[in-house]
Formats: structure tokens, sequence, C-alpha cells
């Protein structure tokens, strides 16, 4: 049916859903009609950067009105930002796993209370290239956990369900194509390491603690090389579990 | 000598430290002139909230100027915000470890590079209350996992290690002895629970995923209460642990 899935038995009985960190809500908005048309849906840590890609959008897509002058639609909330430009949204989500989640929770309730169909979600951000020329794009095949595995490990309650981090590979090819059309920068396929610390967790040498040597962190490196990393971030793995459980077609 | 500790042999070999994600620098900014008169950091999740709390401190310090036009000493960047009132510095840290962590480890080298002594730290924040009225403050004395535990696992390139989340007791009595002058609201002395998802992580029946039962959700906060849990919140564990390593006094 091409409609995204929330997995929660208990929304139905909900009176209201409120959208806590959006500002928004099924009884104080009209979700549907502010959002059914909705096909396209981009995320990226940085607010500044989700607006000016809403803009980029905007003027792209050859949308009526000023691009410059878009509205966030999570105004009354500083969590998060959030612009439309025609069928594509733009959402900010902070840095880390954490905070991508609750994010990514209420943009499928959204989503599924507005009943948005066949929407593909793309997250976009800086990352630490490996291997790779300064400047590549790396499109996303799967995103691997610090020890290389395709997997992410979710907290329910004391428990630890163990998800999978695969991402949708016909979109991945698809993308490449279109970096055919401008070859401005290299651009590839290959896995993306997700971690939860950018200091400690990514051999960085510069943070306030650093027990490792610089041998050790290139070791490292190399062996997540090896494994086909080809980049590091900070949210890749819950990104792809989420959206691969609730339908969202990812990448 | 009451210094702030960084534990990075690799950082006096530095020619300059770039603190990325605040926007500041050694070469830069006079990080001495700026901060060494520093003596207590508050910090916080939401930026308009860590706004408001420097222009109450600025007031409340009966400081001259404008208190409600406080310059963004992160202006350059939007990851975090940071202002000043007096020796007090206000600075967001976003939603999540991994955010929080970010935002520490340039903050303590901020302080180690500004030669700053004798610096307390208080995270400030929304928290959900466990079996205490509506509207308590929790003071902490203990940050603890998921499964009530005083420990915080950090991922170390691919290795796990344990680090203490004590935070400092007599900081937490001098604060609990504060609130005896503000009658307004009860605050007491607890632990604090730290999870890495809002959601299922905290027992939530309203995400876009909940695979448990209303009664194993209660079965399990009940659990926490009788561990000594006070509050749930998502960045406590990471706050100690880093506190505490860096000779920081935390709470």
């Amino acid at each position: 049916t091409g409609l995204v899935h929330v997995k929660n038995p208990h929304l139905d009985l909900l009176e209201e859903d409120v959208l806590y960190h959006l500002d928004l809500g099924t009884k104080t908005h009209n979700l549907p009609a502010m959002f059914g048309d909705i096909k396209f849906v981009c995320v990226g840590g940085s607010p500044n950067r989700m607006r000016a890609f809403a803009q980029f959008m905007h003027k792209e897509l050859g949308l009526a009105g000023n691009g410059e002058d878009l509205a966030d639609i999570c105004a009354g909330t500083d969590r998060y930002v959030m612009y439309r430009a025609g069928p594509v949204l733009s959402i900010s989500h902070g840095m880390g796993i954490p905070s991508i989640s609750i994010m990514l929770h209420e943009l499928i309730k959204l989503l599924h209370h507005a009943k948005c169909r066949d929407v593909t979600i793309t997250r976009i951000g800086t990352s630490g290239g490996l291997g790779v020329e300064a400047g590549s794009v790396v499109i996303t095949d799967t995103a691997v956990d610090t020890s290389f595995r395709p997997r992410f490990e979710q907290a329910v309650l004391d428990d630890v369900v163990v998800r999978s981090t695969e991402l949708d590979k016909d979109l991945a090819e698809e993308l490449l194509a279109c970096s055919k059309e401008t070859p401005d920068f290299p651009t590839l396929i290959g896995h993306t390491m997700c971690t939860s610390d950018f200091y400690e967790g990514q051999g960085r040498l510069d943070g306030a603690l650093c027990s490792f040597s610089s041998e050790k962190k290139l070791e490292y490196l190399k062996r997540a090389y090896d494994a086909g990393v080809r980049n590091i971030e900070m949210e890749s793995t819950a990104f792809a579990a989420l959206c691969g459980l609730c339908g969202l077609r990812g990448e």
C-alpha cells in the first residue's frame, strides 16, 4: 500500500497524539492537510544546513514564492527545525543516535497520521571519510556498528533487541546513477560506520581523553576499511533500523 | 591545584587545538582572557532555555548592562549555544549522550586551555519523575544505567571501557540545603537513570514502535524506583563519567 507503518498497538487507543519534540499533534494540527502529499524527507544534523537545503530545493523545483523566507514548521520548539519545499520535507536531527531517534519516532508517526504514501527518506550529512578522496560523497549500502556488524542494538526497557541496518540497495544505485550527471565530486557506494562518540569512539587524538596511540588508531581504521567502511558518522544504524522497520525507503 | 585535567598525551603536541563544535580555538581566540575567571558552568539540552538561564543569572548577580541582550559565544556554529553571566557559563548540549559528550570534550579542553580553577559544573534539565510529585527537583547523587548500575560504558575504538558515574555528594547536599531557602517546589536527592532512547528505552507507550504492555512498563518502572531511581533523562551517566575523570566538581 506504500503507507508508513507504525508498530505500536497502543497508538490507536490515544485520543490525541502529541509529537512533543516537533511541537505538532493530531488535535492541534490537520496533519493530512499539512503533510499528506509529502514524498521525500531529507534529514541532517544541523538546523542551518537543513534550512539551506530546503531553500535550495525550493529553487531547484522552480516553486513559486520566496524560497529565502521559508517558515520553520517546528518554530514552537528549539529541539529540531522542519521546512518544506513542494513534496520535500527537510528536518534537522541534532547529533547522535538518541537525538535522531526521538525525531524519527515522531516523524514516522507524523507520516502515518498524515496518510503519506511511498515516502523516500534520505539522511545527508558530513562524515569522516575513510580511504576516500576528501569531498567524496559516500552512498551507504549498509550501516555498521563499531565492530563492523550490520546491526543496531536497541534498549527496550532493560532488554536489548538487535535490529537490521540494511538500507534500500536499489535506492543506493539510483542515487549513484544520479551522481553521474553531476561529476563535480567523487561518489561511491560503501558501508557507513556509526559510533556513539566523536572523539574516543572515532579514533581522534584530540579529545579531552585519549588512551590509545596513533598506531592503534590507524590499525583500527585499517580494519574498518578492510571491512568495507568508507565513512564514519553518528546516526546511520538507528536511522536504518527505524526506517527499515516502518516501511520507509531509506538511504 | 583545582585545575581541570585533560587526559590525553597527544594534546601537548598540537600546534593548534580547534574546538570544532564550539567554533573556538587556541589560535583564533584568547581562551585564558575570555574564560580564565569562570567558576560555574551550567549545561542543559535546549538552546533557548540556556539563554534564558544566562539572562536570569545576569539579573540575579546584579551585573551591569542589558541581560536581555547577551551574545552567543558560539554564534559561528549552530551545534550549541554558549552565554556567560559573570563567572557563570551557560551552554546547551542537545539531546542524548553522544551530543553532550562532544560538547563536554570541547568544554573540558576549553577550561584547560583557559587555566580555569575550581570549576563547578551542573546539568539542569527536564526529566521524567518516578514516584515523585510533578514539578519536583531531583538532585542526582549517582547516575545509573538502564539496569540501575552506577556505570557508563564508553566505546574506545572497538573496545568498551566501564567508567564510574558517581557525582559529588557534598555538592548534592549543598544544593539540597539551598533548596530550603526556596520552598516553592519539592526537592530531593536520588538516583537518576540515563537512557539512550526516549520511547522504547523509557517505557513510553506512544512511540512509533512499542512491543511491551502497560503492565510490563509499570513493572520495570517499579523496579527502577525500588533501586533508588527518582528521575529519568538521557545524558547523566556520560556527564558524570567525563566530569569525574577530568576533575570537574559535577552535579
